[in-house]
């Protein structure tokens, strides 16, 4: 199918002059400009390798005033800007192209907790502050702040929220974007949206807000939020589950979800190929249970009354999944060291791939119910279209979400592999578009899948968002070639 | 405040002459095009009397194709449309305008329930589908479809995703907004966008339904969608709670809810002249206390269980408050019919408010903490402003959300008291914007609130919501004077 991706550099933006690059670095200091390519490299090289950008200059603003000022700036002069959090991306949005004529502005700096209102169950976080510190504030609050996502360290709430992101509590919690009560944006005339209200219904007009979040930067600058908080559960239990098969996996979610309601807060999973590959490569990996099954469910139950309640109800499922055969065997928790190390085999399944080849990604959902077809028709799609390749899919089954991963051959080159990715991408991007799925479930779309953005949506869709970007970016300055 | 309101009629609209009109009827067929004025009344009439419109034809489509057909004529005939659910809505936004220049579009022929997926818990209903319909179709697959308000025998899907309608199961569930996979909708070209994906992540572009969803059909007609369905509870406790003050009832239900986390499933308030109110005006009703209190609460806890954890829970929270004396008294619904009964009570409070003559509505919100807050300072304003009258301010209390109504002095002419309104709503709404609220929270803008609307955004906002409109209705023949 022909790409309908629009042209990139758009024509009507120009590279920054000398003057132009001074006038940015004036305004957040010599200090915070970047212009030693040695020091740029943090921001211009995507973790994995995937992209490698050039700048004249990285621009680390100090506070939203700064960024207005930059995106007033990138206005008049026609400069285009792309905007970065904490560069974990992992479809290239945060990367500049490599013509070299993009300013990078991190908003790294912005990193100060404005308020937190444990009554009200709100926090107020500039976008640069990292993931794990809102989660660490919550916590010091007896709240919970329940987004969760491996690079939590590192990740930035704004390229969280600009990005969408999803991670391991969707289930019970919904994905970055259910996590936002307002949020304060820098538009790309440098005008600042102040939508920081802290309300949990508000139907004054539109949703504005929706638009950024998941905008990945093209529309407007996030500089800070009103992020909703919980209430933090008194305990969790988690349990290991080795099962015969996919379909066993559908029906032993929905008994746990029938019966554990909202308290099901996480339902992972992970094929056998899983535990060979961490019992490989990670030191002290074992499988918990006695004996290698077809399929491993990893799923945390919550309790709010701190009298073993979760526990309880944990071991009245898995009993009766066991007597009915469902389940062939499971391990539970006893003590949050038991619970950390469960975690830690589903945390440290992604990069055990690296170490055994060439390793491709597809970050997919299906509605739940056609996760089995999936597997079985997908898995037969890639044996078919290069024999002796593993698939090895895992990942969010409770939100129909998988990391359809497929490692190369034994023995096989894996630049070759790499390279012939679209034989394996191809048709299993088809099957889950037929399944009516996503090609990018928590992702996004970045410079990565931007040609296959146009293929998967209809025109009607595209145009609808071509008109957005238009209305609040009409000269093309914000992320472009990123999404659209 | 000068209003910044645009005109309406908009300059570059045409009422429709009988050509166009004939075009039309022969979309629908003659007998879905309503001609005969008093066939027409129950479309033109806002239920409470608050806006009459007029309208030379209001058509019944009973398809998709049909309403396509319809905005595709209305471009070229640069006809205002105006979209009509159930006609519940309580600001207007359904009601043409009196000049009679504008066709009413009713989507209630679209009721069919198009798909029920309980493995994937989704149901995809057309826009015409009554809400309760809905519930009951979940309810039948042992589903719970949440969004729950009082008119949700008449009211329609559509106009509740319209309006993102609120109600009584936001605390656990959300608002309409959130109970939403994907949407079909038609443009004002005429186009279709089908974006009917059932799927609990997809980042793959802008989340456009969001545009949609509280958008007032003046950026297009939803006319499907996939809605999400959750595990129905396996039994739910009601209690009804007598307390001391304002402040007791915010640290009664942070205890609830810390206990309870998310089976804490509603948390309604209201203050003792409801009760005075209830017991005058509805048959049967009485205070289910011993004695008087100042303020009562109302709150469902959920159990997935059906082992009595719902009941056991409830009595453990409200003993521990009763016993630190943060609650005076409770009574636990013991039947189905005690439940039934609580529930009328709070279900019955709107409508006695017109019994007591002249009755101020305010659908505001503020920040949970700020609650006491409102109340106090609201209620010395109104009596400032005009002695005597009765503040009775009820409701979602768990969402910062109340229902800050105002029945006139006792002997005053109500007519009166209607005509000195902004007397009272002023200063409230001024100290409710004070405390960073919401002068819309459940009710949506409409034509009730739209010159309000000007006053109550910054002009950034209003820019941007006019540069969405401006993208997606170009030539403004949605629900024209509407919201914007």
């Amino acid at each position: 199918m022909r790409s309908m991706a629009q042209d990139h550099p758009p024509a009507r933006l120009t590279p920054p002059t000398p003057e132009t690059l001074a006038r940015f670095a004036a305004i957040v200091g010599d200090k915070h400009a970047i212009r030693d390519p040695a020091a740029q490299t943090a921001y211009l090289r995507e973790w994995r390798g995937l992209f490698t950008g050039k700048t004249p200059i990285v621009l680390r603003p100090g506070s939203t005033a700064e960024v207005a000022a930059i995106l007033a700036l990138a206005t008049e002069t026609r400069t285009a800007i792309v905007p970065q959090g904490g560069n974990t991306g992992l479809v290239g949005g945060q990367i500049p192209h490599e013509d070299g004529a993009e300013v990078v502005v991190s908003l790294a700096r912005l990193d100060k907790i404005r308020a937190v209102d444990p009554e009200g169950n709100t926090l107020v976080a500039e976008a640069g502050v990292t993931l794990q510190r809102i989660q660490e504030v919550a916590d010091a609050e007896s709240r919970l702040f329940p987004l969760s996502l491996a690079s939590e360290g590192t990740c930035t709430i704004g390229g969280n929220l600009s990005t969408n992101a999803g991670g391991v509590a969707v289930l019970a919690y919904g994905n970055a974007r259910d996590m936002v009560l307002g949020l304060e944006v820098v538009l790309a005339s440098g005008e600042v949206w102040n939508g920081l209200k802290a309300l949990r219904k508000d139907n004054t007009g539109y949703d504005l807000k929706q638009l950024f979040i998941g905008g990945e930067g093209t529309l407007g600058l996030i500089t800070a939020a009103v992020l909703k908080l919980w209430p933090k559960p008194a305990e969790t239990t988690t349990a290991f589950v080795g099962l015969p098969d996919i379909e066993a996996v559908g029906a032993f979610f929905r008994e746990a979800r029938q019966r554990s309601g909202p308290a099901l807060t996480a339902f992972e999973v992970m094929p056998a190929l899983a535990l060979s590959f961490l019992e490989r490569h990670v030191a002290g990996a074992r499988n918990p249970l006695s004996r290698p099954h077809n399929w491993y469910a990893l799923m945390d139950i919550a309790g709010f009354q701190g009298d073993g309640d979760s526990a309880t109800l944990a071991e009245a499922i898995i009993g009766d999944a066991l007597e009915s055969g469902l389940v062939e065997d499971a391990a539970i928790a006893s003590s949050l060291d038991q619970q950390a190390a469960l975690w830690r085999l589903r945390e440290s399944l992604p990069d055990t791939q690296r170490l055994e080849g060439g390793s491709l990604k597809h970050d997919v959902s299906v509605p739940i119910a056609l996760i089995p077809e999936l597997i079985r028709r997908g898995n037969a799609l890639i044996e078919n279209a290069m024999p002796g390749t593993r698939p090895l899919s895992f990942g969010h089954f409770g939100d129909g979400n998988l990391h359809y991963n497929v490692s190369q051959p034994p023995g096989m080159d894996g630049e070759e592999f790499m390279r012939r990715w679209w034989e394996i991408s191809g048709p299993l991007y088809n099957l889950v578009l037929e399944l009516g799925g996503s090609i990018s479930a928590e992702h996004g779309i970045g410079r990565l899948k931007r040609d296959q953005l146009v293929t998967v949506k209809s025109p009607v869709e595209i145009e609808m968002m071509r008109q957005i970007k238009r209305a609040l970016d009409p000269l093309g300055i914000l992320n472009p070639g990123k999404v659209l």
